[in-house]
């Protein structure tokens, strides 16, 4: 007697890091990165709908793992990522995650993804749609201060969706920018290696920061910063880690994703509990102004909300159903009689045995 | 030129449900349970040490998804569970559950298993263990009211590990009683199927609720219950669900598993929020007294904690190191320079192409 196959009701799609390089490669990373930049910008056009829980973290000694739920009414998703510092020395990723997506009015889940690639990806995406919408037009100058493994996602989001075609590298570790010229290269962009952060920021029209230590660091002072640009912040994402000088926050113009969250992990956590900052969700809807003036400088204060990993996951989710890039899981019991658990494991009992 | 295979850094061991019930029909669900008790009770032992935070839980006018994490420091763990009592008129599961258990000290996860399956046993092997410390020596008959999915685990899981040998049945459906009759003959408990709630309770030393409805229901009145007996309440487990008319309540010493998730989901809702209950690894532990008399009524007012859920990811966790029963899911990118995530994706695409 042969066990019976789980049933389809019992599977859940399952995309792994190799089926999910596959995914970005037959796309192209442009094109993948515009579709799932739509998904994003979407998700902030209809920001209110979504329940915007804070993020569950675990602390210990060596960093964080955090659970990141949030649902828009229909469909519900959550991720799992930590933040280890310390595991690049040991061979291990600073940042790993996955998500699941999965039916509100049901509560089965329809997908389970790596996301630590995908994590990579809508970062970027997120940060070129902010800039998309703040940066001064016609920017066509990036620097790039920090070239850890954001890098070159940052990059190629910039080309794809702002239109740029120069990204200046600066980096500590003259190793980290060797690297992100070596995959930048090719790319279409042109790549300009400098060795200070002085020299990087030099004729950018945007400028990220995107570096890694948990410290309150200063990678950009005061008057590394002209007037008229956009500053795209990534690496103050932690209580207790921010990039720049709070003299740069005063004279800039502040955006951000969730007030509350970005208080407590962005840049602004420098700032006092009230500083004025704007909700890009609401420029995105026009009820508050973004850029006004060519001498302004905007700041997108960002440290990634559990809605961006929404977006990627419906992203992924409608990529999965024209593909064959994925696994079925059989990870949900499925008894016939959903009150005969109990039966479904001794009849499987009975068919192996 | 092949793509590399995934080193195994970036593997997560997954335990399907196939796996799962593979797991406890070789070992035999009654040595399972017994097993899987001790590691709950040691988890109880150690209740100071754990992270306790409540619930993450996204409502729907359907039902609910719960994330539930928790962690001792040194390992961490969470499960997805949802609860729709509409599913199962539509041929689904009101619960479906899947866990993680990963490292605290890196974020990495060690597993990924279903937990349909393993909450039923759980859940039943949690209640025998507070049974084995509260209902009256030598207890040999259990009334079991409510003969859904969780029925037969807890007559196996009070067989098991409490030395019941005598289950009397009741269910308002005449079918579930059926059901659970068919599936408990040959288990070496003998079988009593009864017709009323009154008939099943009668002569029973435990007294286990385990009904479904979504409201204020009352499947045990004051009349029913005698002195000395041991109730085990599964069902009272969210707001607005109770089984137990509030006079039982007043004549029980009050047993719970974490009085600020109980005094919202459990039978206790019905009473003041000071009503006095006694943390159950207290008893454990010595610091508070268990039964004290053969005529003082003991109530385990459950409503499942997120430790127990750790306790059973441990456990499987231990049996897939000396076990076949699992696949390791390419779920973690892991390039060969963790700063050089783009270049992973990147070579992954020359490889294939």
């Amino acid at each position: 007697m042969l066990k019976p196959a789980p049933s389809s009701l019992a599977m859940v799609p399952f995309v792994s890091v190799d089926n999910m390089m596959d995914l970005i490669n037959e796309k192209g990373i442009e094109t993948f990165l515009l579709e799932l930049a739509e998904y994003i910008e979407d998700d902030f056009r209809r920001w209110p709908v979504f329940d915007k829980k804070p993020r569950v973290a675990s602390h210990s000694k060596d960093g964080v793992i955090e659970l990141m739920p949030t649902c828009d009414g229909e469909t519900y998703g959550f991720k799992y990522v930590n933040g280890h510092p310390k595991n690049t020395k040991e061979g291990y990723q600073t940042v790993t995650a996955f998500g699941v997506l999965s039916s509100l009015s049901n509560g089965y889940p329809v997908l389970l993804t790596e996301m630590t690639v995908l994590t990579a990806l809508r970062t970027a995406a997120t940060s070129a749609v902010v800039a998309k919408y703040l940066a001064p037009k016609g920017s066509k100058t990036m620097a790039m201060i920090g070239n850890g493994a954001q890098c070159e996602f940052q990059a190629m989001a910039f080309k794809a969706i702002c239109g740029i075609d120069t990204v200046r590298l600066y980096d500590i570790d003259p190793a980290a920018t060797e690297k992100a010229a070596r995959n930048l290269m090719g790319s279409g962009l042109n790549i300009v290696s400098c060795t200070s952060s002085e020299e990087a920021v030099s004729s950018a029209d945007i400028i990220t920061t995107c570096t890694a230590d948990k410290q309150y660091a200063t990678i950009l002072t005061d008057n590394m910063v002209g007037s008229g640009v956009h500053l795209n912040c990534i690496g103050g994402d932690c209580p207790g880690k921010t990039e720049l000088h709070a003299d740069i926050l005063h004279r800039s113009d502040i955006f951000v994703e969730y007030p509350p969250q970005t208080r407590i992990e962005g840049e602004i956590q420098q700032l006092a509990e009230d500083h004025p900052v704007t909700e890009f969700w609401e420029v995105l809807n026009g009820t508050q102004e973004g850029r006004t003036s060519d001498s302004q400088i905007t700041l997108f204060d960002s440290v990634g909300f559990a809605i961006e990993d929404f977006s990627a996951l419906r992203y992924v989710y409608d990529q999965v159903q024209k593909s064959d890039k994925y696994v079925d899981l059989d990870m949900l019991a499925d008894p016939d009689d959903p009150r005969d658990l109990f039966g479904m494991v001794a009849r499987a009992n009975a068919a192996t045995h």
